[in-house]
């Protein structure tokens, strides 16, 4: 997977950042199944599923703390 | 979802840090299932899995340590 | 959730220290629980499922990295 | 649960640590489930399911960060 | 398994980095199960299954905070 | 358990830590079930089972933060 989408982990606002965190989620399971197809396939079975939606909060969760200390917390 | 809703990760107090740690939680389930519909549906569901709630804690204590660090631990 | 019940994260003692990761893991299920008669209802069943207890173990292990880093691990 | 345990984070070896952290983890599973009866009739169980043994050592690699942290590392 | 595959957690990127957190999340399997026969029998099923997915996607984001973190964030 | 295995976290290289944290995995297993009868008998079970060996990854995942920053990431 040789796209450009990741060229930095600075974001204006925490918002941006923890959206940043939700992209990074995205592509960790992006790059496990390329296939949009089915990807598109299994997101309605995953979002019905509270098991599955505390998961994928998690790993945001994850990747939000590497991106909150990659932009030393937005401290003004 | 261009709603802003996350302006700071400081917070007064440590409570109060602990809540938005909640809210944080919230908005990784929120950003997946975006339906409030489908998330009322679940919430009966996991509210009463003593798993899903454990897991639901887990989520909470990872993004308390990232505004716990944002805060300095709001040592005084 | 009003009620005021975390004030600090530093205490004089590691062990109290954990005390409060097992304090901050519970109120982790309790604001996404808020029913008492719910919580006791699923607590027989949790704490004799291997697998929940140690779940609950690890959001505990999570809360007290951060409480240990606001204490900077009691160092002497 | 009023008992002494854990003085301090410190030891003298990497090793003497992660025997700590061992010792962490169980007792995050104690607070919850404080029946010595109860724990020792779930061990045979959870002792004969990988998935349950996964989890232990993911709970004590958690501990175990924590401790090698307030150890600096045990770099000489 | 004494081939040499890590000689560096410096990357250019951020990009980069993360790609670098896929390679250890798979080399975290891969010790575990060295048949690449056996990897790739399993590998159609996981790939069809959101929460494996999402589980998937959670230890790479594990992998990115220390891959982040060695190359200070990438900041500029 | 007494047997001396851990003397230091500091390794010459990064795949020489990533090697360790396996084995800190594996030990985190072990101090759980001691038998290696049984763990024998349960490798060839959760070798051929994806989410365990996800999970596995995720434990190396956590034990390789530890490692990494122990060693300053090898930065040269």
């Amino acid at each position: 997977m040789s796209d450009f989408w990741l060229g930095s982990l600075v974001t204006d606002t925490p918002q941006a950042g923890f959206e940043l965190a939700i992209k990074l989620s995205r592509m960790g399971v992006k790059y496990t199944q390329p296939s949009a197809e089915v990807r598109d396939r299994l997101r309605p079975q995953y979002g019905e599923d509270a098991t599955a939606l505390i998961a994928s909060s998690q790993v945001v969760a994850t990747n939000f703390q590497t991106i909150a200390a990659a932009n030393n917390y937005w401290r003004s």
